[in-house]
């Protein structure tokens, strides 16, 4: 079992391969700089703080290959996945660190400072956990019984590094003794949910139950939700969130059914550079990922689909946003900038 | 192609087996009441409208085998799914019109009442087409552009007899030259929506595209969606309408972005008995539904999954519901009692 989403290994990087999981654990080797980009691309690694560390850790190899050559692999690494802003602040980082270096110190710098931006993330991810449990530890004092949580796609720990962003309270309640279920929705069309945030709970031996994506109104209004918990991709300086697809429609009906609604994420999610939501771009893939399931076609031969990757929750159907700064308000939100 | 979902050939019935949609399409036989009901819960007829008038055929089947024996068929019939309230409403009309008669008269009677309620639901399909087209016509007019509607599940031709209830709006639209476009979200755990909505769309040639469930409030939020047209299984006496788990999602995002929500039935899917959501029996399935798709498994051996057929969208969040009887307010509704 790798306690890692990400690790150097000798002058490699090897990643946990996330498209076999949860049929098969193994892992892929990133020899080159656009090895990282591609592994971005075709989702080997996700989950917006992962992508940031493995762009970090692109630029390091792209150091080790070539060190007069920064633009290239920072163009090609920015241009692998368009919503995580996490990815553009990691190379951005990288980018302003290692310019002024005389090139002979950079391979070494990126190295390390890859590390660094690893190391942070799982402290920051632990933070988010410290932080976040407080709500759930709320809910069991108040109601003397299992806490329950409603998430979505994967915000745990192989959407990071170690101990995730919506997960982190969810593991730190476990640690402490709070009792938790989780509800995991599948998310489709690619399944982390079901794939990823089943596979992480079985292997923390947290209780959970997969459900259809669409099952999450039913839950909420029949009052077996005490908090939504997801992650988010991108947050914009008023708050607006940017998610997996679907998001948005468990935060519309959580406020409906007046359930709190909360958004996990670092401090490097916040894009402060972006005003509202109508800035953040949507990546949308190709509509086969829709159409074919494991080999086979959904829907007739002659239906086209569409299929975008997120979508954005307002700010003002948000709770809170728990980071690795403290739970905050939407006006508490500048403070994660820089 | 079958201009029908259920026909009498000779002594049995012949219905068009949705299981196997959109990749075969062909029927089956129900020689004995027997064969109904389990062709009603193993889904090879699916569809409120569509299922009350295949227990009408099924109690016209009892009848021909023991016309002594009313109530064992019935009873049968009756649990065989428990949320669409249509199923109900064809047993009693069956049973009430039955019971009087000698049992000598009761085979060609049950006979001639199973075709009667087959014409009754083509024709109070057209009628909702007649009056919910003015909403589309009314789109239209104003923006002069392709009326988008987003439809769940399958409320088309394939959930009645004809026709269908959400689309035949959109049918009536697309015979009177008003250009529509269809969203069709795939409806997770069976796929209706991809499998059998998208189906009979390419049938009739109206334009569409496939998402998944999650896409639904990107759909609305992004202005791509002028109205929501829904189905219904069973409508409470203040309006509160059970439909297919992930309706309710849609109802609230819809809601939220200022975009009609309308839910289409014909008078049989009212019940008077029922005061409001709360009564609705929701039926849960197994989970394997959930986690076997394609024949692989979506998530971890060890991870349970439940599975709720249906939600309910509270009368609050319903623009209209679009009847036989015309386009109604939750307190125009129990004009359809009786």
């Amino acid at each position: 079992m790798y306690e890692r989403t990400i690790w150097w290994n000798g002058d490699h990087v090897e990643v946990l391969d996330q498209r076999l999981l949860p049929h098969e654990v193994a892992t892929v080797t990133w020899r080159r700089p656009q090895d990282a980009a591609d592994g971005i691309a075709t989702m080997q690694v996700r989950g917006a703080p992962l992508i940031g560390v493995a762009a970090a850790h692109g630029m390091a190899l792209a150091m080790a290959l070539d060190p007069t050559d920064l633009d290239g692999p920072a163009a090609s690494l920015l241009a692998s996945r368009p919503t995580a802003v996490n990815l553009r602040w990691a190379v951005e980082r990288m980018v302003a660190a290692l310019t002024p270096l005389d090139p002979g110190q950079r391979a070494q710098a990126a190295r390390r400072l890859s590390l660094t931006i690893t190391e942070e993330d799982v402290a920051a991810c632990r933070a988010i956990g410290d932080h976040g449990v407080s709500l759930l530890r709320e809910v069991h004092e108040r109601t003397g019984r299992t806490v329950q949580v409603l998430t979505h796609c994967n915000a745990g720990r192989l959407a990071c590094v170690e101990w995730g962003t919506a997960t982190a309270p969810v593991y730190v309640a476990a640690q402490e003794g709070i009792p938790v279920h989780v509800w995991v929705s599948e998310t489709r069309p690619r399944n982390q949910g079901a794939s990823l945030t089943a596979w992480e709970l079985v292997q923390a031996g947290i209780p959970h139950t997969v459900v259809v994506d669409n099952a999450a109104g039913h839950l909420l209004a029949s009052g077996r939700v005490d908090l939504v918990l997801t992650g988010a991709d991108r947050i914009a300086a008023n708050g607006d969130s940017a998610n997996k697809i679907g998001t948005y429609l468990k935060a519309a009906a959580a406020r409906d059914c007046g359930v709190p609604f909360h958004i996990a994420a670092p401090a490097s999610t916040y894009d402060a550079r972006c005003p509202d939501g109508a800035g953040i771009p949507i990546e949308e893939r190709e509509g086969e990922e829709v159409l074919v399931f494991a080999g086979r076609s959904i829907a007739p031969g002659r239906s086209p689909a569409r299929n975008w990757g997120f979508d954005v929750t307002p700010a003002r159907l948000v709770d809170s946003w728990i980071t690795d700064r403290g739970v905050l308000q939407a006006t508490d939100l500048p403070m994660l900038d820089g």
